[in-house]
């Protein structure tokens, strides 16, 4: 049995110009799957990279892809996929999450992650979390442990931990703690002293010079380029449940105790599956200034926009009214983000048998930054597709069917069109 | 000249039944108001109070009410009224906020507190921080210089900062530490005592005893009554703008690091001026158990929900639908949680001439626990009203109205009618 995913318009491109930032839209091909059972969607950060950063991002990216889809094979939910993406995505020095992030103020790595189960609806996520190589799998481990409901005395277990109590819950659940001096690298040191010495410079504190800078500025000194690549997927499995998760290192020179938007419910991600009230499922994950995204909860408002029928347009205009033009964020020169969605539903009238039920998949990325590195891969490909661009702001999009039995795998019939694109599966 | 609020029409009590929540509508009344500018509506948490317990909430009430009011007569935006009444509420030793807050399973008090601008749109956030007294102010703080702008070299102030990373950001920005061993108080103390021999019972790790019980167990054992006492306040102030915040000791018993709704974006509070999307100004402040009312985002769906026609109606369908029957919660056998609403709107059809613009004040709670002290006060009244329940679930509304010159004191014309209760100002 043979599929085929194929794109048969391609969108023509057209750019939203706001303020700053800009949003261009286009479409992007996919070749022939090769078995079915799920999609993963990941991106390695929405920032401005140089170059040769690029180059190892699309390496991260499509290793991200494989050991999902590798879960995916085996027969993991979307969750337990979703988890092994980010813990590949941390694993790399290249990326701002887990081994490699954003150094503090302190010179002291603190790391925020969160995943959420569109299946349980469950939600886990760590703050501030310091000596852990992957705090996407403390962010898992309490989504897990929260599953099994109360703990002793009827207390509630929690779904956020921050600091070292986080640090202490996830050793004292099996996960290993790992010595801060492990989790820098070269490039995460070297980037600390130069972004010190920036800081020192524009506040005139360099020792032997006056103190004639201003403490406030404008943002003329950017905001510590490259600082903003949080890294994230979303998948969809065999049955059709989606999971979304999101892991950072936060931004270079953060104050110690900063949350992002990586920890935050609503904000680095959300999954959800379909419902009485939603047609489809959706999961996002989201990547660029934390105080932004908590503040616009851009996560849940893009994935309550990919209700609407035109996924692609609904996309551009929640990136423009719910953050660009937000009006929680006038007071901002610049508004910096990037999201990965991913929406599916049953495809009833693709049946081929009443047995199986087809899975439409849609998925998009939308970001307001110079680049993000975005890398998917279905479960019925030899190998993960990734791309970025250094345009301004943009917005891909792609479409891919799966159909899956009850419980089996077996392909189903055509998929349908969406936006401009188009699946066929046989 | 002279004003008078009047609630013509009583509401008549219906409940609401769903799994061990309920909720009961009811209306109350209020006095002559003496003089125009702003209106405060406090809690001291949506919980299990011992009778004791319930008259010093009273009394807290009344006090927090009065701060916010002598505020507001003073010439104080919303956001400086509603810290005023916060930092009375975390300075009672009985409410589970700042001073006397809930242990943690170690022992120590770790706080979380939030604040939001309805103007500004602005919000910021603490959570698990110690030796601090006042948590909001930390918060107002973090507000306050975010919107100053950008920091040196360009970095983005922070909006929500946790542990000790939180508390030293406090003593930098000018906000006294206060020696961990102040924050307890007797009733704190014996309480975490009474708790940890629970727990060790309930684990069957009481020295000397064999382990027979079993870690997880289910809720027989209660929630760690009147551990949900979280403390809040909205007001609107005489130019009509808004501001909401909560503060919180957090569970009894709560993991190191755990944090809970009133740290959390959207979920303990929301405040957010009218705009061209909304046409009622809304302000919200929650309590109970923070999980689920961060999992269910509830501070800023009641704050949707109140952009309807009948607030009334619109808080006990998002306390229904959005909380008793979240989907989000289908896992949790009893859903624990009280909110406090305000909202406000210009009366344009109340102007005695075309300088003075009338501002209709509706207020209501509502909770599922088995008691909420709520307090509330008009600038125009000569002392506070509170009042707690110890029915099943309740919600409660009244109107208020008030009248503002444009920049003057000023009382406007006739209130609208809103519900079934009206509002008459002369």
């Amino acid at each position: 049995m043979e599929s085929l995913i194929s794109y048969a318009e391609e969108q023509p491109p057209s750019s939203l110009m706001t303020n700053s930032s800009s949003l261009k839209q286009e479409s992007n091909e996919s070749g022939s799957p090769k078995c079915v059972g799920g999609f993963v969607l990941v991106h390695a950060g929405a920032g401005y990279h140089s170059e040769s950063k690029a180059k190892e991002y699309k390496h991260v990216c499509k290793r991200a892809c494989q050991r999902a889809v590798d879960q995916l094979r085996a027969g993991a939910l979307a969750v337990e996929a979703v988890t092994a993406a980010l813990v590949e995505l941390e694993d790399s020095p290249f990326t701002n999450a887990g081994l490699g992030s954003n150094l503090n103020l302190s010179g002291e790595i603190e790391c925020d992650a969160s995943i959420m189960d569109g299946k349980s609806l469950h939600f886990g996520a760590v703050g501030s979390i310091s000596g852990i190589k992957n705090p996407v799998l403390v962010a898992n481990c309490l989504l897990n442990e929260a599953q099994k409901g109360k703990l002793s005395a009827g207390r509630i277990p929690p779904c956020f931990l921050v600091g070292p109590g986080a640090h202490d819950w996830a050793v004292s659940h099996g996960i290993p703690p790992c010595p801060s001096e492990k989790m820098a690298t070269r490039f995460s040191l070297s980037a600390y002293k130069r972004n010190k010495r920036k800081m020192e410079l524009a506040e005139g504190t360099v020792p032997g010079q006056n103190r004639t800078k201003k403490r406030r500025q404008s943002s003329e000194n950017g905001n510590g380029s490259g600082c903003l690549d949080t890294v994230g997927a979303v998948v969809v499995d065999l049955e059709g449940n989606v999971a979304a998760a999101v892991s950072s290192g936060g931004l270079a020179m953060k104050h110690p105790g900063r949350i992002g938007q990586a920890a935050h419910y609503g904000c680095g991600c959300w999954a959800e599956n379909s419902g009485n009230m939603n047609p489809y499922s959706t999961a996002v994950s989201t990547s660029g200034c934390g105080e932004h995204l908590i503040r616009t909860m851009l996560a849940r408002e893009c994935a309550a926009a990919m209700q609407s029928e035109d996924a692609h347009q609904a996309l551009l205009e929640a990136m423009q009214n719910k953050f660009i033009s937000s009006p929680f964020l006038t007071s901002e020169d610049r508004v910096l983000g990037g999201v990965i969605v991913l929406r599916c539903c049953r495809c009833v009238e693709a049946q081929p048998s009443p047995n199986i039920q087809g899975i439409l998949v849609e998925f998009l990325w939308s970001h307001t930054t110079e680049s993000m590195c975005v890398g998917y891969m279905s479960a019925q490909d030899s190998k993960a597709k990734v791309t970025d661009r250094d345009a301004g702001g943009e917005t891909g999009e792609g479409t891919a069917g799966e159909a899956v039995g009850d419980g089996g795998r077996e392909p189903g019939g055509d998929g349908a069109e969406a936006g401009g694109s188009q699946v066929r599966l046989k």
